[in-house]
């Protein structure tokens, strides 16, 4: 039995509110080992008053060692196992963009790539082309027309770029046409299941049309796809925790995420504040909100130690937003590390803070990775971190009688 | 998806350089209820200091409560979950002995046990025969010629013994004769596959000229086989973790389990001293070190806490041989507990150290149970030592986009 089969049978309704914050790339390190991190360095009154009165505890994303990507990482945040439940690369790319895909889309990553004369890869990523002219591009790749399919052609940054196909019958059992490395042929995208044949012969049409509109575009004078896949088909906020849900975000990446498990995506501004108050002014219609701020794991990605401890300060400035609403389950914890130090996604566990009426308290003098990794929650993986609020909200029945 | 296919997806090389240091049966217990364990008792100034900067924690072998023996809890330190893959006895008793196995080797534990006049076995371990008198039996048991098989008969200790078989297509899906209990007969060995009746019918004409040659041996008159079983086909390093791992340990058994996962065996003598400057000759030639201490657990397993206190103590003296060599990632830990006031291996958590530049430092004042307890790192299972050891020496890459 999956777990959320059983989170399914023992959920139930009531009038609570649960707020899930999600500061992406929380977790840090220190600028020197073992220094203070950047949650630990900023000034953060309030998240510590919050502390005080909180059950803290330290998750892992996947499993110990494991860095997580943005995927992998909110769907343990949303309860799903990230191992079991994987979203194809084509449509994470197309929720990256923004793009809403519909139930039997197919999307693919692209890269613009050079060819030589007889047709061998030399640069698969074209010079990392300017995203300007990979726009261009894309508008051309998009008037090709094959048959009663919809194409849409969508520049995402510098090479790379996304495609969707709209039709029918359309499969994502097809190889990749990236033969990911160089000195040798595109491949021909091949169908891996009976179903998907036609889909092949499809692809393959497109690229070779491709290939043509892009002859004289040297250095992208071709395309590369890789990670068909259609929109996941995960189990829905609705129907497995009998959730209203909505979410509040401003990159479409994590809109495109919280789309595929059935939340409301809310309109909001850039700015957190501007996150905070699209959650008071929606308050009473929704049962559990997401809030993501993005600005943490960007800061974290740049090396910027000193941005990242600003954001989390500008979090706690902003935080009386939030608990003036007096959610009955309050979370703040990170989807995956993002230590300056590193420059990237790490695989540290990362802080977490639920309050709930009915958490045990840690009465911890500041909310930091040294306090949350000795707090009473323990170390845990992230998967359980919704059933744990829905604990707090009082809304899982027992277990067997 | 198993873990070592997800590690294997993502690992990649470097130039890093790691140590595991596993100071067998390290965890412990006060000699009264909760008195300090014998690695709080032992004098540590060297490990102390590592362990201010270092990340502390506390690992479960297999699961609570279970006590693992050293094939499972040895295959747990090296990332190999221990419930999934298992060793035969009959191959973890060649290890321990220092046979060293081939691909399509059978070997089985044998006991020498009595039996009477009507062939009932009275002892199944015949009267524990010293192990020089089990040793000239197994020379005579080894005299056996049956077809074009190669037999070898090797004295364990006491009436333990070991069998290994070298022929073609031999199978080990036998069953044991070893009745496991006295006033019945020992049992015919049965194909429990289909592939398996000729090796049954060859194992029992072993058996029956065994028990001719050991008619007038009372009371080792008869032997009694259990554990059949061939070289454990076991993912191998190399290929899973992409490391060039080695070795150092002086005991045949360890030895034995480091080849079954791939590691390069390196020479070494007897003492700790001897066994750290081995690692010193040998660090620029491997990525990945794994050093074996035995003598915690022999001193535990015998009751003798003093002499375990000792032993830890004397790898602390001999430390700065393996921190001068400035290992990017170094664990010391244990492969499972063995308290001098059980004079066994138990079920309690086994202490846990690791320090590289990135990880979150404790600040511990003390190597021991009651502050890897409250580590930073928690308490986790040992499987994944080996993912934490690789995210360390940044030879992981990221899990989905």
């Amino acid at each position: 039995m999956d777990r959320l089969d059983l989170i399914k049978d023992l959920s139930i309704t009531n009038d609570t509110k649960m707020v899930l914050l999600v500061l992406d790339g929380l977790g840090g390190l220190g600028l020197e080992p073992g220094g203070k991190t950047e949650l630990e360095t900023a000034n953060t009154p309030n998240l510590d008053l919050l502390a005080e009165s909180a059950a803290l505890g330290i998750t892992d994303p996947i499993m110990q060692g494991i860095t997580p990507g943005s995927g992998p990482a909110h769907l343990g945040l949303f309860g799903y196992d990230p191992i079991k439940y994987r979203i194809g690369r084509g449509a994470l790319a197309a929720a990256g963009i923004g793009f809403n895909m519909q139930e039997n889309d197919l999307a693919a990553r692209i890269n613009f790539a050079t060819a030589d004369d007889s047709g061998l890869i030399t640069d698969r990523r074209a010079g990392r082309i300017a995203t300007d002219e990979s726009s261009q591009l894309c508008t051309l790749l998009a008037k090709i027309e094959i048959r009663n399919v919809k194409i849409f052609v969508k520049p995402v940054k510098e090479h790379r770029a996304v495609v969707i196909f709209r039709g029918d019958s359309l499969s994502d059992k097809l190889s990749d046409s990236d033969p990911q490395k160089t000195g040798v042929q595109a491949k021909e995208v091949v169908a891996l299941a009976d179903g998907a044949k036609t889909t092949a012969v499809f692809v393959n049409e497109f690229i070779h049309k491709a290939q043509s509109i892009l002859a004289d575009k040297h250095p992208a004078n071709t395309v590369l796809l890789r990670g068909f896949a259609k929109t996941p088909s995960l189990p829905q906020m609705k129907n497995v925790y009998k959730l209203n849900a909505a979410a509040i975000a401003s990159y479409p990446m994590y809109k495109g995420l919280a789309r595929f498990v059935g939340m409301e995506i809310l309109q909001t501004g850039p700015t957190i504040r501007e996150e905070f108050e699209t959650l008071k002014t929606s308050f009473n219609e929704y049962d559990f909100f997401f809030i993501h701020i993005k600005a943490t794991d960007s800061s974290g990605e740049d090396g910027n130690f000193a941005k990242k401890v600003k954001v989390i300060e500008e979090v706690d400035k902003n935080l009386a937003l939030i608990t003036s609403l007096n959610p009955d389950v309050l979370v703040v914890t990170g989807d995956h590390s993002t230590p300056a130090a590193l420059k990237s996604h790490s695989w540290h566990p990362v802080p977490f803070l639920l309050y709930s009426k009915y958490c045990r308290f840690d009465n911890a003098k500041h909310f930091g990775e040294t306090y949350c990794s000795k707090g009473t929650l323990g170390r845990f993986p992230a998967v359980d971190i919704m059933s744990l609020m829905l604990a707090n909200s009082l809304r899982l029945t027992k277990y067997g009688a």
